[in-house]
C-alpha cells in the first residue's frame, strides 16, 4: 500500500545541518515532519515558515492527494519557541509572529487535501492546536495532549480556538484552567482526536489510512473539505441551501458517473484523475 | 404501554404492490416504516415525497405526539437511489431531487412532534443523514453508520450538514473522507445517536421511549422543541433572552398549572390535552 | 494546599435562621453553598438574588482567584422553587423572576475568576443549568442529572440554553424530551461536567482542583476566560484574529515574562500578583 518514499528537503535552516521541516512523498501521500527534536519541535518562526511554505507549495500540487503531519523525537510538538518569545519586547515582533502562526493552522483549512496529524508523543499549547487545526487525527495510546500556558503566565488563546471548536467549552476550560495532560483515549472521547492506535501501529495505521484517502477522487476531497469547513458556519437552512447545490453539482460530474457506473456494475472503485 | 397499531398505506407504488412508506399508529405514537427492503430502503424520489408529504399531515395531525421512524429489511436505509441518480444528466433533475430530499429532512425539524429514529441495521449517506435530523435516535449495537460516497466519487454533502452538527469537525470528516463504517457504540459516544440497546430489545425500547414521550403535553413538546432548534443558533445572550420570555409564558400556562398543582399534591401525572 | 476556611455569611433570610447562601474562603478559593437543604437548594428568587449579589461582590475581589459552587443537603439543586411559581398568576411575576435567573447565570460567564459546579447529588432543571452554566464542574460519581420540566408541563427552556451548548442536540433533547435522569459518567461522555471523580473523593478532588487553579495569574485566567467564551461566538477567521492580538498582548505582560522566566531557568512557578 505505501509506494517508497522521496525525500525532499524543503527547508535548509541556515545555523544548522539539519532542516527544520522534512518533507517525504509516499506515492499520493505527503508526509511533513518536524524537525527539531532537541527543541521538542517547537514552533519556531523558522518552523512556522517552513510549514507555510510547504502548505503554499501543496495547495497547487495536483500529485499529492493526502497530507500527514508528524514529528521526530520526544514529542509531537511543545508549542511556541520560549527563547524566541523571550528575545523581544517589541509588540510588532510577537504580533508578527502569532499572526503568521494563526495564517499557517488556517492554511491547513484551505488546503484542497485532507491534512492527518500522527501524534506519537505529547503535543502541547502551540503543538496541541496544530493537532486540533488538522481535519484528520491519529494519536498512539501513549499520546498526551495539553494546553498548559497558565503554568508560564500565558494563557493559550489561539490553542483555544480550535480546541474549544473540537472539545467543547467545559472540557477545553478545564484543559485550558489546569495545563493538564489528558490521554489519547480522554482526547477521543472529546473530540481533539479521530482515532486512537497502539503505539507500535501508529505509522502503519496512519499509513493505511492516507493511503486509503489518497485513492478517493482528488476533487470530491477538496469541495467535499471546502464544503464541510463553511456550512458549519452556516445556519442550518443556509448550510442545506449550499450543500443541496453543492450535491447537484457532484451528481453531474464525471466523477460521480464513473463511481456510480462501477459500483452498480459491481467493478473495483476507478482511479479518479479527476480535478 | 403500546395501544393497537392501527395501520394506514399511505404511498401506493404505481409500478408495485408494496407501498414505499407504511404508517401506524400506536396510540399517539405514529411508526413510520420505510418500506423498499429490496431496494436497501434507498430514498427514491417516491419515497422521499412519501416522507415528505406523511410529515405535512402529522404537521396538524393532533392525535400524533411523537413520531417514530423505522425501516424494513437488511437495511435502515442505503441513501440516495443510484439507479436514479444514474437515469439523468440533466442538472435541474438533480437539483429538484436533493432539494426535495433536504426540504423533507428540514421538515423533520419543524414538525411539533418529537422524531425518533429507530436504526435496526446500517444507515448510510442519506440514509445515515435521516439518522442526523431525527431529534433522537435509538439504535441497536448492531446498527452501523457511514457517509460512504467517496467511494463513487460524490462526496455527502448534505448528509455532512447534521452529521457534523451532530458529532464535531474531527469524527465528521474521517467518516467523510474515509467513507468507513462506525459502531453504534462510537456513534452514541460521538452524538449522532441518543441511545443505544441491544438488538433484542430495540422494539420494545423505542416503543416505550416513544410512549413514555406521548404522556407529556403535546403543547410542551412542540413548543420546547421549536424554541430548542432556534437557540442553538443564537449567541448565548440572544439566546437567552429568547429563553426567558418562553420561560415566563410557560409558566402561565394551564399545562404547568395543572402539572405543577399535580406535582406538589404528589397526584398522578396529568393527561394533558393542551395544544 | 487548603487553607483555614473564613466563614462569612451573605445573606440572611428575614424568615429564616440560616442563610440561604453561604461564602467561605480557603485561601484564594470562594466557596458558595446553596443552603436550602429541606427545599433540595431550590433556587428561590431569594437564592438568586443572593447568588447575584455574591457575584457581584467577587466581580472586583482581587483576593479570589477560583469560585467552587457547591451545596448542602441531599440534592445539588433542584430548580426553581415551584411553590413560588404557584405562588402569582401574573406574566410580569414570572419574567422577572427568570429574567434574574438568566441574569445570573449569565454572570458567571462574566466572572474574571473561573467559576466550578462541585456537584454531589442531583441536578435536576435550572440546578442543572446552574451545573451546565459554569466553567467547569466536578461530580461524585453518585450524582445525576436531569431536566424534567415535561413531567410537570413545564419545559425546561433557559436550562436547555446552557445544557445544548454543552452535550449537542440529540443527548440534550433526549434529556429534555424524556426527563430521565443521567448519571455522571454519561455527563462527563457528552460535555456537561469535566470531571468525574468518587463521591469519598469529591471534597479533596474539587479544593484541590480549584486550590491549583488558584496558583495561576488571575490576570491570565480572567483574560483567557472573556477571550474564550467570546471567540467560541465567533467564525474561525474571527476568532483567530481576536486570539492573535490577544496572545501577542500576552507576550508582552509582565506575567509571562516572568512565567516564561522561571520555566525557562527551572526556577519555580512564580506567585503572580497581577491583575
Amino acid at each position: 500500500m505505501t509506494a517508497a518514499p522521496t525525500a525532499t528537503v524543503t527547508t535548509q535552516a541556515p545555523q544548522a545541518n539539519e532542516p527544520v521541516l522534512l518533507r517525504e512523498n509516499h506515492g499520493r501521500v505527503a508526509v511533513l515532519t518536524l524537525n527539531r527534536p532537541q527543541a521538542m519541535n517547537a514552533l519556531s518562526s523558522e518552523l512556522i515558515a517552513a510549514l507555510d511554505a510547504e502548505f503554499d507549495r501543496l495547495m497547487s500540487d495536483k500529485t499529492v492527494r493526502v497530507v500527514v503531519i508528524q514529528a521526530n523525537g520526544r514529542a509531537f510538538s511543545a508549542g511556541h519557541d520560549l527563547r524566541e518569545i523571550r528575545s523581544s519586547t517589541e509588540y510588532a515582533f510577537h504580533f508578527d509572529l502569532v499572526t503568521k502562526c494563526s495564517a499557517m493552522m488556517m492554511k491547513i483549512r484551505r488546503l484542497p487535501q485532507p491534512v492527518i496529524a500522527k501524534v506519537h508523543a505529547v503535543a502541547t499549547a502551540a503543538g496541541c492546536q496544530l493537532v486540533a487545526a488538522c481535519d484528520l487525527a491519529v494519536a498512539s495510546g501513549e499520546a498526551k495532549f495539553a494546553t498548559p500556558g497558565v503554568h508560564i503566565g500565558l494563557f493559550c488563546g489561539t490553542p483555544s480556538v480550535p480546541l474549544g471548536r473540537n472539545i467543547g467549552s467545559k472540557r477545553a476550560l478545564d484543559m485550558l484552567f489546569t495545563g493538564e495532560p489528558v490521554s489519547a483515549e480522554t482526547a477521543l472521547r472529546d473530540g481533539l482526536v479521530s482515532r486512537v492506535v497502539p503505539a507500535a501501529e501508529l505509522d502503519a495505521a496512519t499509513m493505511a489510512l492516507a493511503q486509503h484517502i489518497a485513492t478517493k477522487s482528488p476533487l470530491v476531497l477538496a469541495q467535499g473539505k471546502e464544503l464541510f469547513h463553511k456550512h458549519m458556519e452556516m445556519d442550518l437552512e443556509q448550510a442545506y441551501a449550499y450543500a443541496s447545490t453543492f450535491m447537484a453539482g457532484g451528481m453531474m460530474r464525471q466523477d460521480a458517473r464513473i463511481g456510480i457506473d462501477a459500483f452498480v456494475n459491481k467493478k473495483p472503485q476507478p482511479d479518479w484523475t479527476g480535478r
